[in-house]
């Protein structure tokens, strides 16, 4: 292989570049074809020399080196890679961020990313608008979704001359996402200041509860910065009831942010809006492509149903920049200032899925919560379980009756049994008890993990699951019938 | 060319997905190639279709729409790209980039990317170590230098026990960065509690008067959250006497954070770390790899003497993960949860460069701005302008005696004229006069763009250039000559 010029010449193409690009496409189109004889997790692994050397080194050295990492990398194409919200990339992000790195313009400021910051004011309106938010909505990227629930807080307490008011709350469920904690340290905020109100039996934020703590905090004059509904909560995919707490917010001239990293992409669908009823009428939404739609990370929006707020909020003045020809340059809408073309990749991405591509990956994400969910209720004995799922793509469980410390012991011996099985879950702590977690948004998962998962929690249970139950009874053709049936997504967002 | 599927296939090597990337990268290296044939900023161009449409279209006209993007784009490869700070990529990140997206492996816990996070960790140890920060130390990237600078301020306010202190104040010069405004709005304190303290002749913060500053804050009771200091102030490229002022912060208690997202990365050179000269003296250091060193947005890095105070201020716990087996999880040390592998690119572009080629491409820069700077003196009558630089890569000037209008105009007549010479500069507003700006890292610059530039500066005065100086005469071999034989740069930073 020729070597690569550090820096491509301006003047010639570089067939050394182009090599060393396609001999790492090769690399990686290897690593991805075979993610299916890699477990999820790797075992123990090489990391290659970290530091630089003196000279530097060859491009076949780099390489290798990188060969090394992907080696010990996670592996999310992996079929039983069901534990966390990290999907398997989509191939148009691939070529999106080669591409992205290529160009290295700035979304900081127009002069040095022209057509991609029309792009992305224009992509970040489309996605408003279509979330529901009205037709001057629009918003910005953020790098994850911690930064855009961050951005959401700030441009809010802005928003409300609340700017250095030490006494002002934030209000959420008990099962708000832990970023919303990390936001208000960010912010200068006591821990205290975030009023978790507990959740109902199906995990969410009850709007008359909620109704009372405004009414309770006006009355003792704290300002209320904002109410935070998930549209999606991190271990089991509640949706808190959007439309209820859109009233509760406006009746009290309170602003409504909708941390919909996990479900917010629902919205998009004709067909799945109706799982996050309401969220259009949020003044702000968060919403991460990066989870379920397989855009590469990082890719979170904040949408806003004002976005001039967004300038209103950060906007410090890039004195050493030529004055933005659009509303105002990237750099001064949100906390991030230089910045890469995310955009590009998300746009990309879209396009190739397409409306009914991102229906048909909402669908059949879904669809593989519901055939779980009911695989593990036929075979095993009724009430053996504790399941916790919403309307979205996650399934939480544990067995009834354990206390804490069976939880615990109950939740690790099965996750090394599903390990050995290369099915990777998740094991949340969540109400005290620790509980396995499947996220279901995986599209290489079929048939045969899902037998397998429910074998696996099956044998884990042997006291008591029932002596004449079948193995893997649970997956057959009444199950997968009713997933093809079930038009009752309105009423029970099964 | 065979369409890609969305998601390749984990039990097969993809050939539609290879020649996808294939195609991209060949578009991409065309581009490269052809950066000296376009402009450094294009002229208008055309948008593709943002929406995506019902349903998605062909991996063909993904790269054709991409392909307009391209030709819209800001430009850096291009020789006469001087504006700002943002290079051309350095090959070895185009690589990485494509490689982190398909591995899409996620920082925030380690069971997600097992070899990557030891790799974050070890990289980061080795920085912070380089930069002289002591053996204990280390840090964690951020997508950009704004939230690296965000994230020092908050571990500040935190390890000094000032979380919600509303009286607590942030001092640095005047020419501190704009992210630092951004930060306080952010943190929820008032645009007073940010101290700016007038620079002296050469940009710098003096540190007498910081010292008499902290002394009447301490008498009025005021507590400080940090004093930032620049290594390379965003205009001129001022380096701030670090070692005297890292004395008085120590006097005084105070911490000392450095911005050194322009010149931190000095730091890593034996020959040019003392135009940083005690820098590891901080407490904490912004260091931007994505400015200087070509590394692709966005690669920025809060490297701490007491990394331990990262986790200690901002994890929340992530009770849906595992135990960290490592010191932490990488989304409990920053503001960031999920994040990608920026780690990726600075580690290969370290190991492309090597020490030698780091050295070399920070002797290049300074070199280019030594040499501009001596053809600029040479060719025009003494004090026709003002130039002002420090020991970095950065060179700023305007015309002598011009009041802010006349510069105003001079400075946008000027700057159009570089345009219609494919020279791009930019046109800063500092200490109230419009200046042109030249950022001299861009490795494809070479003299014919210099002499260029020197020729259209001499010309944009025509009333004060001394008719009697030959044209283009300062770039000459005295000029070339002297950057060669400079080894004053410790007294002088020239």
């Amino acid at each position: 292989m020729l070597d690569p010029l550090p820096f491509a010449s301006p003047g010639a193409f570089d067939p050394g570049l182009e090599a060393f690009l396609q001999e790492a496409a090769h690399h990686l189109c290897r690593w991805l074809g075979t993610a299916a004889d890699r477990p999820p997790l790797p075992g123990l692994s090489l990391l290659p020399e970290v530091e630089p050397q003196l000279l530097g080194v060859s491009g076949e050295r780099l390489l290798a080196d990188l060969q090394l990492l992907m080696e010990g990398s996670y592996n999310p194409g992996h079929p039983g890679a069901l534990a966390h919200l990290d999907p398997p990339p989509l191939t148009s992000s691939l070529v999106a961020d080669l591409v992205c790195a290529g160009l290295n313009n700035n979304l900081l400021a127009e002069e040095l990313s022209p057509t991609l910051s029309r792009l992305e004011r224009s992509l970040c309106g489309w996605l408003a608008r279509r979330v529901g938010l009205g037709d001057g909505a629009s918003g910005v990227p953020a790098s994850g979704g911690s930064l855009s629930n961050l951005m959401a807080l700030v441009t809010a307490r802005h928003s409300r001359g609340l700017q250095t008011c030490g006494e002002a709350v934030v209000i959420g469920s008990a099962d708000l996402h832990v970023s919303i904690d990390k936001a208000l340290v960010v912010m200068g905020l006591a821990p205290e200041a975030l009023r978790r109100l507990p959740v109902d039996a199906a995990g969410r934020l009850d709007p008359g509860q909620l109704e009372r703590e405004l009414i309770e905090l006006e009355r003792r004059g704290r300002p209320v910065i904002a109410v935070v509904a998930s549209a999606g909560t991190t271990v089991r995919g509640a949706v808190d009831p959007l439309t209820a707490i859109a009233a509760v917010c406006r009746r009290h001239g309170v602003w409504l942010h909708v941390d919909g990293a996990i479900g917010g992409v629902l919205a998009l669908s004709e067909r799945h809006r109706e799982r996050v009823e309401g969220i259009g009428l949020a003044d702000s939404i968060t919403l991460n492509p990066q989870k379920l739609l397989g855009i590469t990370k990082t890719s979170s929006l904040l949408l806003l149903a004002d976005p001039g707020l967004l300038p209103a909020t950060f906007a410090t003045g890039l004195p050493y920049m030529e004055p933005s020809w659009g509303p105002c340059h990237g750099g001064e809408s949100g906390l991030q200032g230089s910045r890469s073309a995310e955009i590009l990749k998300l746009w990309l991405g879209l396009r190739q899925l397409g409306l009914e591509g991102i229906d048909r990956l909402i669908e059949a994400a879904i669809g593989r919560r519901r055939r779980l969910r009911s695989a593990l209720e036929t075979a095993l004995p009724q009430g053996a379980l504790s399941l916790l799922s919403g309307p979205l793509h996650l399934l939480a469980f544990r067995p009834a009756g354990l206390d804490a410390s069976a939880s615990a012991s109950w939740s690790a011996q099965c996750r090394a049994d599903l390990m050995a099985e290369q099915l990777m879950l998740s094991r949340p702590l969540y109400h005290g008890h620790h509980h396995l977690k499947a996220v279901l948004g995986n599209p290489h998962t079929g048939e045969a993990e899902l037998e397998m998962l429910v074998a696996v929690v099956k044998r884990s249970l042997p006291t008591i699951a029932a002596p004449n139950a079948a193995p893997n009874a649970g997956i057959g053709a009444a199950s997968l019938g009713a997933v093809g049936n079930d038009n009752g997504a309105r009423v029970s967002h099964g």
